[in-house]
C-alpha cells in the first residue's frame, strides 16, 4: 500500500539489517515499524535517519517526551498521517497524558489559527522581535 | 504593509480597546504588538482569539514554555514569517534557552524530514499506533 | 528581488506582449503587475496561464467575488505572500467589504485550526460524508 | 483508527453531552459527526470551538453557503481528508451546486497553481497592493 | 469515497469522452485513472487541465522523467497522497530506477528539513542570491 | 533579521569553523551563506546537515543539478524564500538554462494545482499504483 514494498527481516541487505538491530536494542522491542522497514530499501539513509534520530530525540535541554511532543505538533501541521499516528504512539509511550495530549492540541489549534490570519494579513514583524 | 493597517490605540472602538488593556495588564507591559494591531479591526474576533489564546496558552498539564515551543514548531512548519518571530521572542520571554532552542530547531527539521519522507511513500499506519 | 528580473514592457517577446494586451483590456487599468511580469520570461506559460485564469476567475454559477474571496483563503493557508496582497486587493476591487473581509479571516481562521486538529487526531471520515 | 477513541453518547462527561445537545438542536439531526466525538476528551476545547465554528459559521456579511465553500478550499489547501469530506458535504447540504462546487474548484486548483509560482519566483508585492 | 462519484465511461459526456479517448491514445492504455474520471464532472476543467498536463509534461528543456521526478518532489511536500501514488507510479513508468527513487527520496527529506529550519529562524536571504 | 544572530567568521566555535572550511573547500569559494551563519549557533546540527547535505547532493543515480532542481520544486511548494532564492541560485550555478528553469515552475505549478484538486475531492488511490 506504500509506494515501495515493506521489508521483512529476511529481505533486508546487512547495512539494514545492523541498523534494525540498532532500532530493536535501542527501544528495548523486536518491534520494527513500517516506516523503517519502507526506507530500508536505502541502507544508508536508513541509517543516516535512525542515528540522527536516535540523537536528536535522545535527552539534552528538552526532556524526550518534550521532544516526542513537539514532533507530534510538526506532524499535525504537516498534514503527516503515518507520523501523527506513530508520534502520538510514542509520545504516550514516554508519558504524555490524556490532560497533555489535549493541551498539546489546543496550542496545535491555536497556532495553525493564527498562523493563517498572520500570513491572510501579512501582518509586518515588529522591529522587538528581530534578533 | 499588511492588507489592513494597524490601528493605533486611538483608533480603537471601545471593544478592542478593552481587550488592548487586558492584553497589557495579562502581560505587564504597555507594548501591544502588530498582529492585535491588525486584528482589532474586528473587535469580536480580536476578543475571541485574545480569550482563547489566554486560556490555553496558560499553566496547565502543560507549562507556558513548552506550550510555547510547540506554537514555534507548529509556526515554523506553517512557514510563518510573523509567528516564527513573535513566538520564539515569546518562548525566549518565558526562558528558552540557547540550548534548548537549537534542541527544538533539531526536532523541527527531523519531524519535517520524516512527515515529507512518510507522505512520500505512503507508508501504511502500524496496526499497533492506532487508538 | 525575484528570483528572475521583472521584465519590462520593452523587454516583452510579442507573445508576452500580446498578452499584456489583453491583460490591460480585460482589466480596463494600463498597470500591469509583477507577477505577469515575472512569468513573462516564458510567453507560452504566460499566456496559458492568464487565458485560464480569466476564464476561472469570469462570472458563473459563482460571483468573481466569491472566487477573489476563495482565492484570498487559499493564498493564506499556502502563506503565499505576493498572493495574499494582490488578491486581497483584487477582491476589494470588486467590492469586498471590510465587514466581509472580516468574516473571510474568521473562516481561514476556524479553518485552518480544525484542519490541524482532524490531521492530528486522524479522525476517520464518518460513511455518511462518502459520496 | 484516529489517534484517540470516538466517544458514543454514554461515555461523554456532561459538559461535554451539553454540547452534543447544542450541535444536535442547531443542526436539527441526530447524528454527531466523528470531529467532535474525538474532540469530545477535552469538554473545554469542545465547547469553545463548537460555540466559536457556530458564530463564525452563521448569517452575516456572507452568507453561510459562501463561507462553508471557503471552509472547503482551505480544507483542501491543507491537505485536510476529514474536513474536505465533511465540509465538502455541509456544503451541499446548505445548496452547493455540482455547477458551484467545479468552479469552487477550479478556483482551488488556479490559486494553489500560482501561490506556488509566486513562492518559487518570490514575486515581491507592488506598492499598489500594499494597504 | 471521494467527494464526488468516479464517472464510468457510460457516464460521460461527450466533451468529457472525447478527452478520454486523447488520454487513452496518448498513453497508449485503455487505462483511465481516477482522478481523471472525478474531474470528469467538469468536462471544461478535465479538457483545460489534461491539454496542459499533456503539453507541460512532454520532452523540452527537461526530460519527461526529470519532470515527472519533480513532480513526485512536490506531492510529497504538499502530503497529497493521490498524487504521491500515481506520480511514483507515472515515474517508474518512464524509467526511474530503484536507485534514483532513493535519491530523489533524500532530496525531498533534506529540502523538507532545511526548508523548515530557514523558514524558523528566517534567514535573510543573502544579496548575492537575488536576481 | 533571523531569530538569531548570522555569526561572523571570528564567533564561531571551533568546530563551527571547521565545517565552514570544509563549506569553502567544497564549493570552491570563501563565501559561506546566511543559513550556515544561522545554523552555526550549534555545531552538532550544523556539522550533521552539512555533512548529510554534501552526501545527498553529490552526484549518484540521479546528477547534482537534476537534484538541485528537485531542491527548488520542494521549496516552493514548501513556500521557503530563503531557499527558493538560494537553491534556484545553485541550481543556475550547476548549469540550469533559463529554458530548464521555466519548464521546472511549470511542473512545480500544474503539480501543485493537482496536488490541491485531488486533496479536494480525496479521490481513491487506483489499485493499479499500489506497490
Amino acid at each position: 500500500m506504500a509506494t515501495v514494498t515493506l521489508l521483512s527481516d529476511d529481505a533486508l541487505a546487512p547495512e539494514a539489517a545492523a541498523i534494525f538491530d540498532d532500532i530493536r536494542a535501542t527501544r528495548g522491542t523486536d518491534y520494527v515499524n513500517n516506516f523503517w522497514r519502507a526506507l530500508a530499501h536505502d541502507p544508508d539513509q536508513l541509517k543516516a535517519l535512525w542515528q540522527r534520530l536516535k540523537q536528536v530525540m535522545g535527552p539534552g535541554a528538552l526532556d524526550p517526551l518534550t521532544k516526542e511532543m513537539i514532533y507530534v505538533a510538526v506532524s499535525a501541521a504537516n498534514a503527516c498521517e503515518y507520523c501523527s499516528h506513530s508520534h502520538t504512539a510514542s509520545a504516550r509511550a514516554k508519558g504524555m497524558s490524556d490532560a497533555m495530549y489535549a493541551e498539546l492540541l489546543q496550542v496545535v489549534g491555536m497556532a495553525s489559527q493564527t498562523n493563517a490570519l498572520a500570513s491572510a494579513l501579512q501582518v509586518p514583524v515588529d522591529d522587538v522581535f528581530k534578533a
